[in-house]
């Protein structure tokens, strides 16, 4: 049997945009583009061209794309022709391929918010539509609030999905804009909007997160016939955002019955990249990747309980519903005092190291790791740190170097334009072999801002590393997290540190102290010990 | 019509515990219990007594509660009689009124995991019920794998259920481990399992979130007639986490057809504390709560797009699918608009300071905080801070002192017996009125350890304040928390830090910078200010 065609329609950066704390530039844009285009969405929302000057530009400089580029905008307003509406105007001067109006179709809002009758919106969606088409452009309708409006008034919903798809409308896409209609009703709803004449493959779903059922939302009106899925990467949007493209599309491809029944496209090739684009985009934004994420998150094949980690030894398939790598992310057996020596065993043949299922120094592992979780330590998060109490203890572990010393001058004064700046200023000493280095940094960036005494010592410690500091010129620190164990000043500090190489390889290590600069500095040489490890670097 | 009873089964406690980094202690677990309680679930699922020696420890500790306190463990292993069960006997011990007790019900993990036959599992099973039953426990049975096991075998897994709840079960909880099944499956799986012979009202439903359906899952096995549900506070558990009680609990309580359907053990008026208990749990984590989580959300009722926001200020429900008091959450409206301005005077009210809503200082305090909120500044919990951010605009906050400047210096060093020791000493310059003062202190509490460059400082700071040493005597630091909003050793570094005095008053204020030693230097200084205001303090 054929598969049938689904459509993916991206809104991260139009929807996905309204996210409190979400504003993206031009470039930010153009490189969140070419990375969906990448992966093998159909349609890509670029924004409102005239609602918002970044959006004006972005769609000026827009790249070229195999997806079809989409303007958003609005249908046009009573009592002027389309022709003559500027706000949609400002949407046809974009010049893309296809233009997504967004029109009422909930009888309350035509009347109350826009104050004009019901038949009056209807031609304003029709003439709008019909205006997008006559001028060669693909016209999408997106029908707000379409659910809670067909609730109150279903043959007024209906006409107005009826109008936009009369009047030429490709697609004609469900939305739940306020996010409060859950998945049985949206299949039903769906259902009955087919069946008043707009045809399956002419529909869409948008939905919202109100109620943590959005992605379920979109497969109940896949399930019913709609064949475009509209969503954003990492479910950014507006409240509780939309739907979760980075959830939807693996389960689109991977599981029945939609893998068997229908053809996106996405590739299972390119599905291998998922993982990285939404870690891509937590990147641009600055945000600390949701670790809980379905299929790309850190912990989605993280198997804490024993039980579960000596089964997933045997077979991954006793409790993984997916292979980890068809989605490019990775199994992690972390360590914790519920688990038990299998747990231990697996992480240390995941390391390339074979231990005796009797060897004694396996209890010392695990009594080392827990004394030190005692002292605030924890190994869940931190698996490189994990590997060098493992290997210190099963002497695997080379002394590369040695910290002689370190200061840490931390001053702020006012400087000769009377402001209070602050700078901070380290010196580490290390020796290597036979050799002394000393090395001083200091915490400006390039643009001159200070960035605080764990920078000036990370940069202090990295700067010359003699034989060693080809190995980790490509090393990143690419999170830094601080947790404060107790209460008052005197505080216990755990700090958590991911590192990130050349190859995109990633690995995090804990430092314990209550002194955060001394915390730190442990977190610190342990990801660069473990990289050396890694690259098999000899000792001096 | 009657409402139907659903029943809700909370096991943040034990499968919430298998979150990656998450690991309560038995104090943590107490007050997590008595919250769960105090919002009225049915059940609370304690831990797995004999498998951790922390959940042993609570169970001997447990808060005595409304809810049905329940202990986790396995069905007996084959070869010995379930009274000598040793791991059974351990979950017995725990002395309960209810216990649960997981078994496989998937042919392939029968015989390839546990390496009996299908006949010697049934009889695990039957035994273990049946023995919790005659000593007068309520028994639960989770059905292990049951949605992979009924699409292996179909018969065998009903087979599984049928025993556990002819041996006596109260509940036969259809689980989901692994997480991989969508919702209309769940939907007809758990509707053939009533129709092979258990109840609805004897049939629960457990789902993690790996597809990012769990809560849908949930709804989907609750329309099919199962009437007990289970999940855990913020969706906590092992991999993506389990159903979501904080989306839930909302859902069945203010949509259709839940609301007019089902009753629970949630009051109305109970649910207003939703919010506040997820945003708890968070605080004992240590977590920064998901801005968009439903519900519950700090974002979940923020109104960004222009439109929107001007759309809710005449009838909230224009764009909001609940009202957000009825979850104990609030509103959040671009601080520039009419709305903000009539909050932030209210605020204002409340700390005793009434300003004419014409003031166009109004909006200039709304924009300094906004334009500190993008520097990574958050004043919901830091309301000290707010006050002098007004305070400063309205000409209301008295110069009392000025820092000149300040320089801590870090040091880690071998000792005379070879131990690398750390110290921090601090040096802090300060002006009051004409006369120049200037403190030294250093990090050594009285055991003579270090306790870090911020304790030092602190102490530096407040041991010479001239005549405003007396009022800041009995102020006291009783928590400081650590958040990172940026990535990279480049993180910028949000301080909170809590102070009370002597008469238990408690306030908060928060500092930001790039460097931690900073922004804790600035959370102290708004501590000191702000107490000083409060006692009327004259400027010297």
């Amino acid at each position: 049997m054929a598969k049938e065609r689904l459509y993916l329609y991206d809104t991260t950066l139009r929807d996905g945009q309204q996210t409190q704390g979400v504003q993206f530039s031009v470039p930010e844009k153009i490189a969140i583009a070419q990375a969906l285009d990448d992966i093998g969405v159909d349609y890509i929302e670029g924004g409102w061209p005239g609602a918002n000057p970044t959006d004006s530009d972005f769609f000026d400089a827009r790249p070229r794309t195999r997806a079809t580029f989409t303007a958003f905008g609005m249908t046009k307003r009573a009592g002027r022709s389309a022709a003559n509406d500027d706000v949609l105007a400002a949407v046809m001067n974009a010049a893309t391929p296809a233009v997504c109006l967004v029109g009422k179709t909930h009888d309350y809002h035509v009347t109350a918010a826009l104050g004009i009758s019901l038949e009056e919106n209807l031609e304003n969606i029709r003439a709008s539509v019909a205006h997008m088409v006559a001028e060669g452009r693909e016209a999408l309708f997106d029908a707000e609030h379409f659910f809670d409006g067909y609730k109150a008034n279903p043959a007024y919903a209906l006409a107005c999905c009826l109008t936009a798809y009369q009047a030429g409308a490709r697609w004609v896409i469900l939305c739940d804009t306020n996010g409060g209609t859950l998945p049985a009703e949206v299949g039903t709803i769906t259902a009955a909007v087919i069946a008043a004449g707009v045809p399956g493959d002419h529909l869409g779903i948008h939905c919202h997160d109100d109620t943590g059922t959005a992605v379920a939302n979109s497969l109940a009106a896949i399930d019913a016939g709609a064949r475009q899925v509209q969503g954003t990467l990492n479910g950014l949007g507006e409240r509780c955002g939309n739907a979760n493209l980075t959830t939807l599309i693996p389960t689109l491809l991977l599981k029945e019955p939609y893998k068997s029944r229908y053809e996106t496209g996405v590739s299972e090739a390119k599905l291998t990249g998922i993982t990285r684009l939404s870690r891509r985009l937590d990147d641009i934004l600055n945000r600390v990747p949701l670790r809980s994420a379905a299929y790309v998150g850190a912990s989605a094949f993280a198997h804490k309980a024993g039980l579960h980690a000596s089964a997933i030894l045997k077979d991954p398939s006793t409790y993984e519903h997916i292979a980890p790598e068809t989605v490019g992310n990775t199994r992690l057996i972390p360590m914790s005092n519920q688990a038990g020596q299998s747990n231990l065993r697996a992480r240390l043949a995941a390391m390339g190291i074979t231990v005796d299922p009797k060897d004694p120094r396996l209890a010392q592992i695990l009594d080392e790791i827990k004394a030190r979780e005692d002292r605030g330590y924890a190994y869940d998060g931190a698996q490189a740190s994990f590997e060098l109490v493992a290997r210190r203890v099963l002497g695997l572990c080379p002394q590369f170097f040695e910290i002689k010393r370190y200061r840490v001058i931390v001053e702020r004064r006012k400087n000769r334009y009377d402001q209070m700046v602050s700078v901070s200023e380290a010196v580490v000493v290390v020796k290597i072999g036979g050799d002394k280095m000393l090395s001083v940094s200091e915490s400006m960036d390039a643009e001159g801002h200070d960035r605080g005494p764990v920078n000036a010592l990370s940069k202090a410690l990295v700067k010359d590393l003699g034989p060693y500091t080809g190995c980790i010129e490509d090393m990143k620190l690419v999170d830094f997290r601080v947790r404060i164990t107790q209460g008052g000043t005197e505080a216990v500090t755990r700090v958590i540190i991911d590192s990130e190489d050349g190859h995109g390889q990633r690995w995090s290590t804990v430092g314990v102290s209550p002194n955060i600069v001394d915390a730190s500095f442990e977190a610190l040489l342990d990801a660069i010990i473990w990289k050396l490890i890694r690259d098999g670097a000899q000792p001096a």
